[in-house]
């Protein structure tokens, strides 16, 4: 918030058609949210914690309704003297937004976060550490799911190998649950891996179709690691298993072939964290599954 | 296939308008499913691989430009003398069933197979067998994933407690991968839980807000289990979480207030089977995350 920061403006918009309706409603596409370096988030709560953890809101927009609720009108308050937009708006307009019935009644249109990669690597050096490398992840719903089990674990950062389906699309960020605002998130061409693993001051684990080694079976312990997963297509490219230090595999026993990426990804989270997670880390409000 | 069996009809639909297209456009929705019995699963290798296992398809159908497939035409002249309908039509009406652009060129209709669930709890006797109850759950990918989750950790059944997003609708299935052809299928109230519970020859675990005993910590060993699982909003209530044995907990690091249902489910039955799941068992197909 620097002296330069002017107070957002304040709207009322009732029309769908209103430019900046469709200004946000054009979100929706990659190329705009690329273009304008923006996503949007959805809901009273998770919109506050976002603001409160220092992420820069464009607009803040909720329904007309909503106008007399005095959380609300703080957070609002406080965003606006920030340089947030405050729109005021109709529950069609929050509809066309959320492209859903039922829209959440608050919802904010935030600036994208990505980390420089390789900074993230040279900074992965505390100990029990886990980065999440991602291959060409395909699926949002299991990317943001991976973001979220990510943050569960306490991994420092999801780093993005070549081209992924966006963190920042509706889908994605809606599958985090809110993590999305935790996790560094940082992306970086498959050719460009090498230079990522020379700054990163641990050990990289792929799972692999060609993977031998029980994933069980390494001692994690205490240093840092990269956990690295193929796409949810064709695994591992012969690039990238390459410049793993480990490429272990998950034994099944039923007639399934092979694990949803998600589910691979938490499994294998869960063991490499295994020594760092325990009750004694419980947070306060249990923990709910949902 | 008893000596009743008539070969099933063939032909040949262009018309997206045609009753029997409209028909099994209908199985989209839950009511024409429950009242049919029916389900939609696409793909060659998948409804070869369902056919083969011994479900029943009621219609087999295909693009037109798939006829001269040598495979697919032994595989419908076999279906067709078991009583399968078998339906050449054009890709806009496969388009129409899929109810998605570049949909599958195979598409089987299949009669839904739900097993009882005090036969369920009685047959799981097998050490170290697994049961997966899902209390209420609501979404159809978790529901999928769990599904094919349960398979590849050789789970013997799926029970939906409760009013449960249907497993057999399009979105659950294609998120099962096939598992749902492999994982039986069972349901009962929560009224009812009970008399799954007196029937079942092991015990039961639940995750649970008021867990206080770390997952890792009890000694699954060769026991039959059933991991109950409450709904992604609201978790156990208390008349499922009283039936169960021991009632834990995911202990996170981060700040994530929880984990998704698939993923809760996917740490724990890998955590459950942890004995009984060894690179022994690994299929020759090696083990590609999709």
């Amino acid at each position: 918030m620097s002296g330069q920061t002017h107070a957002g403006r304040v709207k009322e918009i009732t029309a769908t058609s209103n430019p900046i309706v469709k200004e946000i409603k054009g979100l929706a596409l990659k190329k705009n949210r690329d273009a304008e370096g923006l996503f949007i988030a959805e809901g009273l709560q998770l919109v506050t914690f976002a603001l409160e953890s220092g992420w820069r809101a464009r607009s803040l927009i909720y329904a007309k309704r909503m106008a007399g609720h005095e959380h609300l009108m703080q957070v609002a308050a406080k965003a606006r003297a920030a340089g947030t937009d405050i729109l005021e708006v109709s529950e069609k307009v929050l509809g066309v937004i959320a492209r859903r019935d039922n829209p959440q009644m608050v919802i904010g249109v935030f600036e994208q976060q990505w980390h420089d990669p390789l900074t993230i690597a040279k900074s992965a050096g505390k100990p029990g550490n886990v980065i999440v490398a991602l291959d060409r992840v395909r699926d949002p719903g299991n990317l943001g799911t991976i973001i979220r089990t990510a943050d569960a674990v306490g991994a420092s950062a999801v780093l993005l190998v070549g081209e992924c389906t966006d963190p920042y699309s509706m889908e994605a960020v809606r599958a985090t649950m809110g993590s999305v605002f935790n996790v560094a998130l940082s992306r970086i061409d498959a050719i460009d891996f090498d230079e990522f693993k020379a700054a990163f001051p641990g050990r990289i684990a792929g799972t692999h179709l060609g993977g031998s080694v029980d994933y069980r079976s390494i001692a994690y312990g205490s240093d840092p690691w990269c956990l690295l997963m193929g796409n949810e297509q064709q695994g591992l490219p012969s690039i990238l298993a390459e410049a793993c230090d480990s490429l272990v595999h998950i034994p099944m026993a039923g007639r399934a072939e092979s694990l949803n990426l998600a589910i691979a990804t938490g499994v294998m989270l869960f063991e490499m964290r295994r020594d760092h997670l325990t009750m004694g880390e419980i947070a306060s409000d249990g923990g709910k599954q949902a």
